[in-house]
């Protein structure tokens, strides 16, 4: 698999996600780049397994322009978050509170705008992926 | 510039957006592609020219993810469009009234799906362009 990045990496898949069980996870991580999350959003397995991580209340995280692919999920109303700035309008009209800031944090979703905010994304990602073990979330 | 489309090429830039006058224009068309409508949403130039057609009531076309840029211009709210399937839902939430169907026209607006949709949209793209020149919105 090829990222769309400038830095292209291939990357083995260990599962499509057709294969994959949401159950068998303890957290998502939803990457950006802008093919990336539109190729997810017309894939309908992709969001239904987006959908169960919400419904377990088990951590997610997103960056740039990954939280597409909540809205598409109907998973932001009313939820704390943050985004690339070109897809805030979006996240706005579809009821989230977006905020300006490197990382956003609000009960296990964690969000940031861009690449140059990853430490802090990172870092909060595993934060609460540590929490939501400490919870008993995981399998 | 280069498009980023499977089929690219390259073609001379007349103007860029900058040094570009709405009021120099009988209408607009916004293609689609996945990053340039996401491009054109982070230009205020880009978007101050789009709502300078809107307010002129000249016509507009747009296709595919075209109406991302139309989504950060205000100016979905109760209009009849259609578009590529991932952006149906921001276009929802923008208050737009959404169609399954090759083109959609609606007061100048013309929108279509994919580029399967091009004949019937670049049909009724010159049916509203005539009829703007028609009604003296030319230059």
């Amino acid at each position: 698999m090829k990222g769309d990045h400038q830095w292209t990496i291939e990357v083995d898949v260990d599962k499509t996600i057709s294969e994959a069980d949401a159950e068998e996870y303890q957290g998502l991580v939803i990457p950006g780049g802008v093919l990336n999350p539109d190729a997810l959003r017309k894939n309908d397995d992709a969001i239904a397994f987006v959908k169960a991580f919400f419904e377990a209340g088990k951590p997610v995280a997103a960056i740039c322009h990954g939280p597409q692919v909540l809205i598409t999920a109907e998973v932001v109303e009313s939820r704390k978050l943050t985004s690339t700035k070109t897809i805030k309008i979006d996240l706005l009209n579809a009821g989230a509170e977006w905020y300006d800031k490197e990382v956003v944090v609000d009960q296990g979703l964690v969000t940031s705008r861009s690449p140059d905010d990853l430490p802090a994304f990172n870092d909060k990602m595993v934060e609460e992926f540590a929490e939501g073990v400490h919870q008993g979330l995981t399998y």
